[in-house]
């Protein structure tokens, strides 16, 4: 399964792609970081990062995006323009027939170092030791979107076994009443 | 210039299109309101409300899109779903070659009713009577979008030759240092 993850935001953008195996391990493909002008046009800076998510998803064909959710304990300026680039992202994926996963900043530390609180040294640092990276990726919105890739890869999997238990219960209890209403008509269905 | 204004959101968008007439004159040309149901995945509820966006350009021909700006004063949750939205409008409106305008609720109140703490009963009758609609548009979203378009329809025109008189106002300041430093060279220009 490969992985596009993408840490949105409109001043850095970052990219990273990586592939899983089903099991732990995961191997690097590409990063970067789109950044736009803080002084261009709210519009223009979407489009430039719309491209860039674009052109990756022709050139790297992810099986599946997977982006940071936003959250708005932060600044509240920059929270909007974070959240303006994670909706585009997402639009651009669906419209490429991709699955788009959402993972929150703590699901992903705690999936590539153990710990929800980890800071972006550790994150960082351990990127690039599972990636086997030669250096660390800079800045830090480059290891984040390592980081949102690997953790998609070993929760991603999990995730649809849990959505599909689901569904399935969900047909079961469907089933269940179709008996009870049958039953309470007098008829067997 | 027709206007197509957009009041984002994931529950609920409303779109509305105004002509104006450079003057006061505002025409009704359409209204609606896109509604998404909250169970549906963000990236399929984030497609629906781009896919009417775009019908509505192709349809419309607007020469300009006004969105609401986002803030996040209000509920944590819908301000993300909000700020989204209005990111995926801000683009199409962008890849379609339209310039997108934001005005914030307080400018898009002040424009239409003469005070920016109105509340939406007054911003409907408002914006009913200035449309000459037999009937106010509900629900409030869809008043807020033609609310919208009206507000561009008489700022934009301001804030394009704002925008104009401070390129100009630079264009000078810019001339001006040039000669200056000719004069220190003691070169004329």
């Amino acid at each position: 399964m490969r992985v596009l993850g993408v840490d949105p935001g409109l001043t850095r953008c970052g990219l990273g792609v990586v592939d899983g195996s089903g099991g732990r391990t995961v191997r690097f493909v590409a990063v970067d970081v789109v950044r736009t002008p803080a002084d261009a046009p709210l519009a223009e800076r979407l489009l430039a990062v719309g491209d860039t998510v674009e052109r990756w998803i022709e050139r790297h064909r992810p099986d599946v995006v997977a982006v940071e959710r936003v959250f708005s304990q932060h600044n509240v300026r920059t929270v909007m323009g974070t959240a303006q680039a994670s909706g585009v992202v997402a639009l651009l994926a669906a419209r490429a027939g991709l699955p788009v996963a959402f993972h929150t900043p703590s699901e992903v530390k705690a999936a590539v170092t153990g710990e929800g609180r980890a800071d972006k040294q550790q994150v960082t640092t351990m990127v690039t030791r599972l990636l086997k990276l030669a250096e660390a990726p800079r800045p830090a919105d480059a290891a984040d979107a390592l980081a949102l890739a690997i953790c998609h890869c070993w929760r991603g999997p999990m995730l649809d076994r849990m959505a599909q238990a689901k569904a399935r219960s969900a047909e079961l209890a469907r089933a269940h009443r179709a008996r009870l209403a049958a039953a309470a008509k007098g008829v067997s269905p």
